[in-house]
């Protein structure tokens, strides 16, 4: 049988700093675990449009559509930040996500007991942390039409729209109540129904969806209370839903709870392809990192468990990912730290690679 | 001179009891301070509805027109949550900030010094926290049409549309401006210009404003950036423009950073009427708390300190806010503490009326 097929897009800033050292990793795995994986590479976003004057070439995204995963690094940066909007390194992640159909984003939010002091909050309140956000990817604010800027009365007029049809609410709420199954069977879900009725048919459909998975306790919570309620006691959630545009917001705000930014990953995924795995892309929530690129200080962690979430969801190797987490628990335990994981103390950090060596000897 | 005129809407929940304690303090700076106001009251929310079978009688809005400020509680609770989202406690509220036109709202997030400890983050990285939100509030995807949820293709779809118009934006920036000119000239204007075009229209009005004020430090920042940064470092910041959604949101995680929900006022302010006053209604920041409605346990200095900010930016009384802010301080720093401020020591909370007393009493 053929080897697994991996499109690696590494992208910008950070993205093929951190990239490298997932490379060694998928190598570690063909050599050792009998996992080996056929990688090609390719560009997207500033990378894609230095080369192509487009942030994702056609021939990469039928790539990407061929492919059992891909890996994502960063996409944007400074010397992109003045480009048209229809040429923003962003847009070549957004087609990724919409010409896949990756409508289920996968954002845990983990609090590492070794950093666990790294956090702004309290340490009771953060330490043991462990929530899945589920965001909704292809739908929203982020592509709904008519949208736009436009002259109206001789004024500037900027336009978006909010739209979701029940069936894409839908197949995000059955991902997140899979997933809650899974876990402590416990779901919360985020929208404004009280000001905006694309919420409102959010909160009928989820609550219809529930039917279907009766032993999961689901809640609802207006979107700005879920705000708080993340700052303020973060352990309460489970598994939360919510859409595009809130669960940007709220995954971000998540991610920054547990002071480890460097070391989450994302899944996101679509529908079954005919060898049954689901169409799939992994990146880290991290961006690009313009401050820090090409500086060889980036954190690779988030990357590499983006990794391990591809092989617990694209390849069914959910024993290998443990392996490949654990391994990172143990370095992080040694005392291993990147320069954004150094408390006030200080003390040397270790660079991308030496993070990467010592996660090879973990393993 | 006919007194300044108050309209007083104290809506459901806890409203009504923490503006009784507000109802005191008005009579307090009657009796002692020669600032007498002629108030009145009124329904609005669940209140409203109960008895007119609208959140918002047309009689009540054309008081709130015609009144120098509003004093709002807080509107909603569960005995409300299935009525049609056109009657909803909240399009009250919505029909007060839009036909008042109060474009500007603005929400300080304040860390008071004796309830630094009562924060989920750490102390350091909250102690001293004095950030300003301004949260456009009469336009965005709160108003913009269409909206709705229709039939398509057999299917429910729900939609909502974010709509601004350069004015719109511009004079919400002009009043986020002229606030960081009072404060530390600094300014962090927040959208998702590198996804929603309203967002690229939003960065260039904000930017063209800023020619005005040249001696403010402006910056910009996406949204879900915004909200992790708050949580990382909000120090960072002084004043904060954003949208009304990502006000709504973002106010809401850093008014949860002080730990001090029951603490934080907010000011909405219009257009200047004839006698040169704004268009004016200040409310707490927390909502309707249906969970402890009824038993006298709701820290009023939330509803309070909104007073003192009708002071400041209705009356022009600065020098009497300050008074009443001193006052609260001081019943801070002495001990004194609602259910809501106390920490896992425990202790014997103050009822809302005792709060008040105390509050009275430091006056
Ligand atoms: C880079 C940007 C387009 C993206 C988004 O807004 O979705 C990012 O913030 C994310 O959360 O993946
Ligand atoms: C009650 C609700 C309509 C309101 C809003 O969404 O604006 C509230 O959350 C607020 O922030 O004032």
């Amino acid at each position: 049988m053929a080897n697994p097929s991996l499109l690696i897009l590494a992208g910008d800033g950070i993205g093929p700093e951190v990239m490298n050292e997932v490379k060694r990793i998928i190598d570690w795995f063909g050599a050792k675990r009998d996992l080996a994986f056929d990688v090609s590479e390719d560009l997207v976003g500033g990378a894609a449009y230095d080369k192509h004057g487009v942030p994702l070439h056609d021939d990469t995204m039928a790539k990407a559509q061929s492919v059992d995963a891909v890996l994502l690094g960063a996409v944007g940066g400074p010397a992109y930040d003045n480009l048209d909007f229809s040429v923003k390194p962003e847009r070549g992640l957004l087609r990724l996500r919409k010409e896949m159909d990756l409508f289920a984003n996968l954002r845990p939010a983990q609090c590492f007991d070794a950093l666990a002091d790294f956090s702004s909050l309290k340490k009771d309140i953060v330490a043991g942390l462990d929530i899945m956000i589920v965001r909704e990817l292809t739908s929203g604010v982020y592509f709904g039409e008519p949208r736009g800027i436009h002259m109206e009365d001789n004024m500037r007029v900027g336009i978006n729209t909010q739209r979701y049809t029940e069936a894409e609410i839908e197949r995000g709420a059955r991902a997140a109540f899979e997933l809650a199954m899974k876990r402590n069977k416990k779901l919360c879900s985020m929208e404004k129904a009280n000001v905006m009725e694309s919420g409102i048919l959010w909160r009928d459909v989820v609550t219809e969806v529930h039917r279907d998975y009766p032993e999961v306790a689901l809640s609802h919570m207006y979107a700005d209370n879920g705000a708080m309620q993340l700052v303020r006691a973060p352990k309460q959630f489970d598994v939360i839903y919510t859409d595009n545009l809130f669960g940007d917001i709220l995954s971000d705000c998540a991610a920054m709870l547990t002071g480890s930014l460097g070391m989450l990953p994302s899944a996101s995924l679509g529908l079954p392809m005919a060898n049954g795995r689901p169409k799939a892309m992994y990146e880290p929530v991290h961006g690009s990192a313009p401050d820090i690129a090409g500086q060889g200080k980036a954190n690779p962690i988030a990357c590499i468990l983006s990794f391990a979430m591809a092989l617990r969801y694209s390849f069914d190797q959910g024993a290998e990912a443990d392996r490949l987490e654990a391994a990172i628990e143990t370095v992080l335990a040694d005392g291993a730290r990147t320069a954004d994981l150094m408390g006030p103390e200080g003390g040397v950090p270790l660079s991308t690679t030496q993070m990467g060596d010592a996660i090879l000897t973990a393993l």
